[in-house]
């Protein structure tokens, strides 16, 4: 069976020191997941070509069908993405026509020159094309590597998901395992995490189509509070649905008389 | 120099599937590099043992003297974090007679006796040691290799935060670089980020010892809003905040005229 995975590559000193949160990964993942692929890595790394490099030719090699990468495209010294990326691919890293018409309408209309530092957003990859950003300057860079798609689109969050639901997502769904993903939630109170894995194991043996993940959520009173997460993928939502309800099933009945259960 | 790397490996599917936001990794980044060390990476990586000793490997090869992972502590089955770590340090995993203890008797107080799935919670690397969890069942784990120390420690914030902050901070600020971090950060309106490129080029080639970066926060009206982040280390808080204030400095001189500024 062809594995549709997915790896994200998060770009910024921001995200390594504890400044900024990666939320762009956490969007990213769940996109991803709902179309159906597999996301088995996220990777942060600095504003390095070096490291930056290293961390897209590790996910090529991993043979990810998709590769996202959010941050260090934009104008400044540090923004270093694009350059990496034709680094990692051996590629040539020149100025790509269609970018640079792009870049230049935008700053056109806020009657700005094109400098040396705005030119730098429409420098590519040589075989890769723009993706338009409508809330910003840079554009993004989608570029093909033997089996893989590799996605380098902005840090800024609000530019990264306009341009992934306007210009990414549509092309992930066609070239994707069109699954359906479904997903539950239970929560029980009076069990610690230790008893409860028992029946998990249990439940998941016997269907096998689901994930079935405890979170800890802490107690009320003395009585320990634990969230199931149960997922499942399938041809259609139906059938996704299908085994995620009947693993919920038979957890409920294998606690019921020793929690209580609240349904999400 | 020696160089005070760290690196962050963060386990669990949630993480992965967009159910969950990395947290953890933003505060421990933080914590990191308030000690002084460089956060070099942070992976995430699925609840799989190859998956997650493969993470700790590469980070052993770039040589990280830190190593801090989260997650896949617990009693369940998908918690395969000290399993997958034996596996990564070739080492036999083994009930740590020490952590045992530790686990008995928190199992006592709740008048719970010892099951598989709890004793499981105290097997580790054969050389490992136990790190005490005083919010919760699991102990994390500290563990030596060569010249990186290795520490796991749970996926739940509350119990990672106690557990880091009363027995891992003290360990990593003595082995660490004895470096005081300062960080500084203005916003400017009016100039777009391709114009403030040059400047910000300009102050880090005469301030050598600081690194600033632009974070674009929208724009107010038809004025683009950029928040500048100026950080630098240093021997004492002294020298480090030395050198952001130089730095902020040069860069108000230069867009003052410009710009609107507002010192944070």
């Amino acid at each position: 069976m062809e594995m549709f995975t997915a790896e994200i590559v998060s770009i910024g000193n921001e995200l390594l020191i504890g400044k900024t949160v990666n939320t762009n990964a956490t969007w990213l993942g769940r996109k991803l997941t709902l179309l159906g692929y597999k996301v088995r890595r996220i990777t942060v790394v600095p504003d390095e070509i070096e490291e930056i490099s290293s961390a897209i030719r590790e996910a090529l090699a991993r043979d990810a069908k998709v590769i996202i990468t959010t941050g260090g495209l934009g104008p400044t010294f540090d923004d270093k993405t694009s350059e990496a990326l034709a680094y990692a691919l051996n590629m040539k890293w020149i100025v790509n026509e269609e970018a640079l018409k792009l870049v230049r309408e935008k700053y056109e209309k806020m009657g700005l020159e094109l400098t040396k530092h705005r030119i730098k957003l429409a420098k590519m990859p040589e075989k890769a094309k723009p993706i338009p950003n409508p809330a910003g300057s840079a554009p993004g860079i989608l570029v093909e590597k033997g089996k893989s798609l590799i996605i380098a689109l902005p840090g800024v969050p609000r530019e990264m998901k306009e341009m992934f639901e306007k210009y990414v997502e549509s092309l992930l769904r066609d070239r994707g395992p069109k699954l359906a993903f479904y997903e539950d939630t239970i929560i029980i109170k009076g069990i610690p995490e230790s008893s409860l894995a028992p029946f998990i194991d249990q439940v998941m043996k016997k269907v096998i189509k689901v994930y079935i993940k405890s979170h800890p959520k802490g107690s009320e009173g003395y009585k320990p509070v634990i969230e199931l997460h149960i997922t499942s993928s399938g041809k259609s939502l139906e059938e996704a649905r299908k085994y995620v309800e009947e693993a919920k099933e038979k957890i409920i009945n294998l606690v019921k008389d020793k929690a209580e259960i609240l349904e999400g």
